[in-house]
């Protein structure tokens, strides 16, 4: 361990997890200790803007079998940053075409030294069995409509950024709940957190079965909007859906958008999020997207110092 | 800054451009000042070869829209042989066939904290729209057939190498003008720093108006040959043409192939150049390509001197 | 070279090759040399785990026109961990495509100065072209049918780490052989080293032509077994044969698979060897590949030392 990375100290001995793979299952202490250690890198770091690098000699490896360009450049950085190394390891032109099982491409993968394996995968759990048949570190870049964990950190760390604590907010996730990993690690990590989460949207994409979770479940924006602190704008994701869930992007924009009319009848100090891409004009519209209350990019800057957060600690165990 | 980076000395004071967007708004001592510090990191790293960490926690990204290899590979080592991490945001699997706005997409690059982002795109204009809607750096590297500045730049490097100065040489520019950006940045620098510029081939490809940008046009290589101090053999870009415009190839190489018996007729010392990939046969004889004259490889390892270039002196503003 | 570098010391007098192209025309010194380079870089980096920067400021570029995950990933983590920087030139969206000659690209790639190229081809002998042409080093990743000698040194430097030496040993290629450049670099390297070795598998993938290189021509694996000190599976590239060369993969399993049944008449200490991506229930199945005699993932581990060792071996001369 060099210089810098003895100047910023141990990893924290609260976390012991090699993996990360949900928020579901993570303590507050655990979730606080990832948003503190995020904090300190993005401080450290200048804002993520130098680097400390803790993790030098080290490799990671992003194994995506989903596209991502945001996800999988967000870890390249954060590993990069922290004096990592990284590999791609695309799917399409890996050995799986040529009839290998996806454990051996991974503990292929972990024979060539590799001290952490970032996957995306279209199915839930993925991340779990792989944890299960492998000696490194498994982080869960997104699986199925599971659980997106660092997502929802980055979320929830905007939050804290702005607000200090999440302790009795009122915190809305709007839209495309059906189909979103990301809803659910925000729901996991909002509620462990003492916030009220409410999820809003279509009766096709938010069903009433939600309220075992221990979230509200509303169908009108209009509604709910004067007691939001945070509202998460969730993209409607076009391409995940094979039916129709609501007759027009323009109704769908009529009854869930938010727009400069929406933002006149909400809370002064509330804050807008969105994870990302966007669609402009669909679930939220250009003034309010790039308006005072947006902490849009906020979340993306975020997004590098929780995942060097993660990479840290989910790596510094059993040293 | 670590101590060869302060060896290096500070960033010239005369520059003081965020962006390389084009030749075309340069003066003759900022044109200058790039290619004195191009020549000075060749030298200091070796012809190139060797690492002068300037930009070290610095991140460049490559977002190209068009394929590309020999430039982006050039970006890529340029910004690594100075230290920095880059990042490439390839347009297939990016977020943009999710319905992002293109400035959205840069923005989230940007809020990753990138440094300079090099665009490449089919639009004319794509680098001047990013660059008042970024704070980082914002690179041409190629724009429909706008500008190719750092081609450009290479191009007017080898030339003075080679012959000390641009001023009072004729530099002949041969082939598909009206498709090349190579040739739009090469005018506007070698007439900047003196030099008398010829544009020709044949009349599909290069039209009369290109007189009003104070360049010579001509027809015929016979009778510019005996002229020329150095001739620029633009490729014929097939795969750019929707309509044919000369009726073979063979016709094309007869009129306007650089070879052996055209050599002949030249200056001694003439320079021939090309911005590569080249088709042998067609814009250029093997012999010719091959020979003593050339210096079309020299044109690509002082690419690698003008993108380090380029990049430390866009990025040194403002710190 | 750094302190680090110089603990490590210069490279071996012995080796004067500038390139890899092949393990045929190799002496045993050589390949005892490669191979003990091979295990001090293994122990030197724990188990290829650390960084050990003998290569720093020099650059790796990897131009494979054959799809590739493992093989590519492999040299670009070992270029990076000797601190090389290693640039990717995807055949696809490169030059090649715009009509540049292959020699033309490469040539390219050298005026970059790059100091190693690392190729995979189709086309057998593409790698000794390149280094008539080229000043900079090329390692032969794959060349068609021919030879693939980093794989080849990987599998001799597994089976000498768990026997001591190649001396006497029985070693049985099983499979097709006649698709496999695996196969030619194994014969090659092992019997230098005084193995015995077997080639074995359907007539239509083993021709009995193989004894002229001194091999054993086999096709009963059942009666060979016995003999054998070590098993080298190869896998069944379905992907390569454009006609059937057997009735039927569970007829090929019967025959040639290797099983418990078969393990069960195998010497105790049989070494049981896959290049991967192996096809489990096809040429090994999952009790053996998973079982106490396989030492695939050795293999994997394995390749990163010899591709170290071979990286620097080759950029060593003419320093």
């Amino acid at each position: 361990m060099n210089a810098v990375a003895a100047d910023f100290g141990p990893a924290p001995s609260l976390w012991k997890r090699r993996h990360l793979l949900d928020l579901e299952s993570l303590s507050a202490p655990e979730l606080l200790c990832v948003l503190d250690t995020a904090a300190r890198f993005k401080q450290a770091t200048n804002g993520c803007r130098s680097k400390l690098p803790v993790l030098t000699g080290k490799t990671t490896c992003n194994l995506f079998f989903e596209n991502s360009t945001r996800t999988r450049t967000s870890f390249s950085l954060a590993a990069r940053r922290l004096g990592a190394d990284t590999v791609e390891f695309a799917a399409s032109s890996s050995s799986l075409s040529k009839g290998e099982t996806f454990i051996d491409t991974a503990k292929n993968i972990q024979a060539m030294n590799v001290d952490a394996l970032v996957i995306r995968h279209v199915s839930p759990g993925t991340p779990h069995i792989l944890s299960n048949n492998l000696q490194c570190s498994v982080i869960n870049a997104g699986d199925g409509a599971h659980e997106h964990p660092t997502q929802g950190l980055l979320d929830i760390m905007t939050i804290r950024e702005h607000r200090g604590s999440l302790e009795g907010l009122t915190v809305a996730l709007v839209g495309d709940i059906a189909h979103s990993r990301t809803a659910r690690s925000n729901i996991w990590g909002l509620k462990r957190l003492g916030a009220h989460v409410i999820v809003c949207g279509p009766a096709t994409l938010v069903s009433r079965a939600w309220e075992s979770f221990g979230v509200e479940v509303a169908y009108s924006l209009d509604e709910i909007l004067p007691r939001c602190d945070v509202l998460n704008l969730l993209r409607v994701q076009f391409e995940r859906q094979t039916t129709r869930p609501f007759p027009s992007v323009r109704e769908y924009a009529l009854l869930y958008a938010m727009n400069r009319e929406r933002m006149a009848r909400a809370k002064p100090n509330i804050l807008i999020m969105a994870p990302g891409p966007i669609n402009r004009g669909v679930e939220i519209t250009p003034d309010v997207a790039d308006g005072p209350q947006s902490v849009i990019l906020d979340q993306v800057t975020n997004g590098l110092a929780v995942r060097m957060a993660v990479l840290w600690l989910v790596t510094s165990q059993g040293e």
